[in-house]
């Protein structure tokens, strides 16, 4: 099993608990939770390849990714408060997810014979459209629109991956420094409580 | 016409009339109305095949179901006091409805060669999400979210369902006693409101 | 370059400039206003295409559509006060825009070799569906649901070319004569407010 795979699993298992979380304050149940927990891990990668005909979707054709969000949502379960102390440790592992989605994703659409621009387009919306749709389903106003550097981030990250595979760099390496450059704006603009300007 | 064909109609046209009177109280005119209905009606099963990549769509390639969905939409034009004073004999209907679409769609699933696991799950959503995209267009929060039992009633249905099929019972008494144990459970839940509990 | 063409991409800026001055008012930033912009441009005429199967979307396989979208949002970025103050020539532009989508989402719809009842409901689609997206991502009430003539005008267009097309009307002339009743039905239902009536 090579290591992106396991990474891959890893982030829609962490989605899965962030997702199924993300909803506690609300008035939902148990199955709702696991509703918008695997939407969360799912809702993104699932967009992308809607949009590029890519079928089977991953998450169909390999059962791992789905026994990978029964075990996230089974820890979000069974231990809700464990977890909820965790913030920090799990922000960490979130943006570590969003980060590895994003090139993961810029890869795929590459790989389907897409252009550049819309590899990072799809990037990013491998990383950001589970959380996206989430919210919408539940009625918050989307994180992307609360927290911009959110996106942003992934968006810088996935046109740095693009550039540098364009002036071939190895791409071991070319994914360590893009994923690099994601965890780097997202951690210094939460820290410093960074945003974009704002339209007119 | 083999029976579970009339049924698929008559599941159609219950969700397009439900879909339409459930934005009564809201702002909205005659095209909202049916656009909401419209939506109802197809959003769960058109959902589940784009999923699957299962081409053409059932409503865009058999135009009876367009008739069942505008035949709904104008009783409900036609008729909105008289089919609310209905409610218990509609809410009957209406639990017919999922209770069917969520076999129909765990066979559809099957047939095109995915998981049991999967197969579930396409047969929730196949009788859930119209109501859920519904609600979410109109900014309600979807009434998965609200009475948990719902989508719970649809999932053991079809996972009993899977089990009896997998012991080769024979489809059509299979067929019964899912959609059977749906009904029972949503209206034992709604009489005794019952819900799941709650995360954490 | 065929006219229509031209007038698609034409189309295409002016949404996504709509889209993204849409949110103004609301606490996004940048990349926000860009997000909405965009889903605006491409969410009617990609929901058709995938509800079709007709792939790839437009707006992936040429690459002069995203330009459009770019420099729109540029545009929106640039020069937000000044757009504001057009909004008169904006709201001509805009009704221009869904009235040319329409048309051209029926004929790519019956160039697909759908029933024309499909056609019509994929032609409103290709017109209201960016915004419904849209406003519902911004938990907005869809302009669909508020601004009725807005989605029904799209509809009786659609008709109407379905019915000359029907009766082997020149396609050009059929075009300029659905487009105009878009426009008209559009533009004396704002003048005078008029709403379709209410259910029940």
């Amino acid at each position: 099993m090579p290591l992106d795979y396991i990474f891959d699993l890893a982030g829609t298992l962490v989605f899965a608990i962030s997702g199924a979380l993300a909803i506690r304050e609300k008035e939902h149940d148990l199955l709702g939770a696991g509703f918008t927990g695997f939407i969360t891990a799912i809702g993104g990668g699932s967009l992308r390849d809607i949009l590029l005909d890519s079928y089977p979707l991953v998450w169909i054709d390999d059962i791992y990714f789905l026994y990978a969000i029964f075990l996230g949502l089974l820890l979000a379960f069974l231990l809700p408060k464990y977890l909820s102390k965790l913030r920090k440790t799990f922000f960490l592992f979130d943006t570590l997810g969003i980060a590895l989605f994003t090139i993961l994703g810029v890869e795929k659409s590459l790989s389907l014979g897409v252009r550049p621009e819309i590899a990072a387009i799809m990037g990013m919306f491998s990383a950001v459209m589970g959380g996206v749709i989430r919210d919408t389903l539940t009625n918050e106003t989307p994180v992307l629109f609360r927290k911009e550097i959110y996106a942003s981030a992934c968006l810088a990250g996935a046109i740095l991956y693009l550039v540098l595979n364009y002036f071939q760099v190895d791409r071991n390496l070319n994914m360590i420094i893009s994923i690099a450059l994601i965890l780097m704006i997202r951690l210094v603009s939460v820290k410093y409580k960074l945003s974009l300007p704002r339209l007119g």
